[in-house]
């Protein structure tokens, strides 16, 4: 078999077999094919496309170039989600313990971030003493024990996504619908969930600007996990401005404490909710979409999975006054963003938010910058909501650097004006 | 300037300006963009292709990557030719002896052949003392004497080409129209000449398989030629067989000395006048096209160009003798190959020919073979000839290695049937 044959066939709008895929992706990993010859198949990839079939072998073979964590001596149905990236979604700090007070168990693996926001396990590093990396077996146990333990990726997963990630970021092949949805359930496969949510992002703050490519790329994502034997669904969520009021990593945690404790934003706690109630019926908890809804949308409502949380702070040995003293999440030098008009919030764009709290220093521009665990954005107002000239629409959590430039994101990213519009935030399932 | 934009640039169909174009390929030519993009953006230039404008700048830039060659101190106007490569095609050495007999200035850089038959110098080598190496300096000055200097490229012309085909040869990108352009041009537009006539082979044997295609390809090397302030022409000939009978270094050194005494077959006569008769106009030696043929022909038939190929041989320090004792061109090793039908010969695949040829040693398959300059085919038989059971088809003329292997791609190539077909040679001129 000779790679210069597979991109040849590639090229030509040629279906690659599982050996083809194998055998690149293999040569790849190990150094026996460069990097010249894969730029170019994937940027044919990116024009000829993949079907099902291959995609799903694409992200078998990555997830198979490195560990593949086995979950079974955890007892009763392993639950995963995902989400393809928006501005503040702290979704897994409420889901995690939300799904663990009702009985399900949550082994979930997150990264750090890398671009506007911190990664989930940024954001609980802003709890004292967090620790996110566990062993595998202790991460285990404590799965076992209290049902849910969040950490940050351990071993080597999927060494050949991280290769050809690196490698895409560099040759303009990252905007493949195939190539993200392999990417990222290589990853999945390997982390040896049973059931797995993905929340796939849409709109003009996600990297999927249209209902239609995020619609291929669930769909993909779903098959791809369904071939590969596990329970999948994923639903479409709106990212036309960010999830709930806070962004930045200590403030968001602080909202996830809120939301944990009846006083979550309605579109964090909805999508919380769906994303939950799936995953409940996935792990046969409930068996009625709606019933397991409602449950959750009370367990919420009744702070009663807060204690969740608090758990989970304790086993990966944080400081849980942390909840009563949520303050101190927060940076306590603030700026506020004030309405220079009279109308209603039309647009905030996720995007430039996003840059805007990275800017302040919530977020890291190259892979060494370390992230000041403190400030963000606190947004008073969202889409909808009504302000006069001079009302606070965010204060800004600072510290030493980029206010100036924040302040001129902000007010690139949001537009006040005459027409009071609603969003559409839960756009379409997939299963 | 990034790099990344720019091949994002061309994914997404847009038109690379100078800038952008002088950008990578200086980037590339001196090591500061690695191969990997490099690859995703031809990649890339394959699917979408490249205006006119971009495929000039592209040779341009190419061209100016390395030593350029000023002729100006030659006077007159300096012609050459260049063909996109076909089996037989010993087109070159008659050329050059009958334009210069005529008065035209023929300065011939001719490069080595990789592939299936020798390039015009390993053709040369043949006769014996023969001197493909000069200075500028005597090549200039020989030109200038005799009207005529064949020898092999020297210095270090369109490095980037070099850098770029080698890349381009791994990774499934030599097949496109815009960059096989720019790599021609940008050598032919290196050499100096003032009048270009490019010679476009079609058929299965040639590496344009359609009219249209080979239409595409030389239309836009005669627009980046004028662009470049040359005189163009292209002709589009068949390469369905080989041209002319003999195929191999030293028989085809034989051939041209017959075509030179005016016993040519007729194949290779008409693509020679053809080619000559246009830089005869554009030389200003000839101002009727038609004229300037029959001029040609009359020379040919009277073999009075063979005495300017004689004075080409003594001027690089060759033996003329060769001319009468042309039999030692040939190895006197021979194997027949026979028809088994009675028919027409309806097909002979110059590909399979070239590669028969080669397997004898008449060619290189790596930079590092050694070429046998006395073996080859001679096809007594070409399309439209009629056998019978037992005539010599071919004469092989062979030394140590590939007589099995060449008598069974003979076999392959050679197709007899019921009907007479005639092909048709000199398909089109694109001015």
């Amino acid at each position: 078999m000779h790679i210069i044959d597979i991109i040849t066939k590639k090229r030509d709008g040629g279906i690659l077999t599982a050996e083809e895929i194998k055998f690149f992706i293999e040569g790849y990993t190990k150094g026996r094919i460069p990097d010249y010859q894969i730029s170019a198949l994937l940027m044919a990839i990116y024009f000829k496309g993949m079907t099902n079939e291959e995609a799903t072998n694409l992200a078998l073979f990555m997830r198979d170039s490195g560990d593949i964590f086995n979950l079974d001596s955890i007892e009763g149905v392993k639950v995963d989600k995902h989400s393809t990236g928006g501005v503040g979604d702290k979704v897994t700090l409420v889901l995690g313990p939300l799904l663990a007070y009702h009985g399900a168990k949550v082994a979930k693996m997150s990264g750090r971030g890398l671009g506007h926001t911190g990664g989930t396990v940024d954001k609980l590093e802003s709890i004292p003493g967090y620790q996110v990396e566990l062993s595998v077996e202790d991460f285990k146990k404590q799965v076992s024990e209290i049902g849910l333990a969040i950490v940050g990726q351990s071993g080597d997963v999927a060494p050949a996504d991280k290769k050809l990630y690196a490698l895409r970021d560099v040759t303009a092949t990252v905007d493949s619908i195939p190539l993200i949805a392999a990417s990222i359930m290589s990853k999945k496969l390997a982390s040896g969930a049973d059931a797995i949510c993905l929340d796939v992002k849409v709109g003009h703050g996600a990297f999927m600007k249209t209902v239609e490519e995020a619609t291929n790329l669930a769909e993909l994502m779903v098959n791809i996990g369904k071939l590969a034997g596990k329970k999948m669904t994923a639903i479409l969520t709106g990212m036309d401005e960010p999830l709930g009021h806070k962004i930045g990593n200590g403030l968001e945690v602080y909202e996830a404490i809120e939301t944990l404790s009846g006083k979550g934003p309605k579109d964090l706690v909805d999508v919380t909710v769906e994303i939950g109630a799936h995953l409940l019926i996935q792990s046969k908890i409930e068996s009625s979409f709606e019933v397991a809804k409602e449950k959750l949308h009370n367990t919420l409502d009744n702070g009663l999975a807060l204690n969740k949380f608090r758990e989970l702070i304790v086993a990966q040995h944080g400081d849980p006054s942390i909840i009563e003293r949520k303050e101190e999440l927060l940076s306590n030098k603030t700026v506020e963003f004030k309405s220079t008009e009279n109308g209603y919030i039309e647009t905030i764009d996720a995007l430039k938010i996003g840059v805007a709290a990275s800017r302040l220093g919530a977020g890291r521009e190259t892979k060494e910058d370390v992230i000041d665990l403190f400030v963000g954005i606190d947004l008073h107002k969202k889409i909808g909501d009504r302000v006069q000239k001079g009302d606070v629409i965010a204060t800004l959590y600072v510290n030493e650097k980029g206010v100036d430039e924040a302040l001129a994101l902000m007010k690139q990213a949001v537009n006040v004006g005459p027409n009071k519009l609603s969003i559409d935030l839960i756009k379409k399932t997939i299963q």
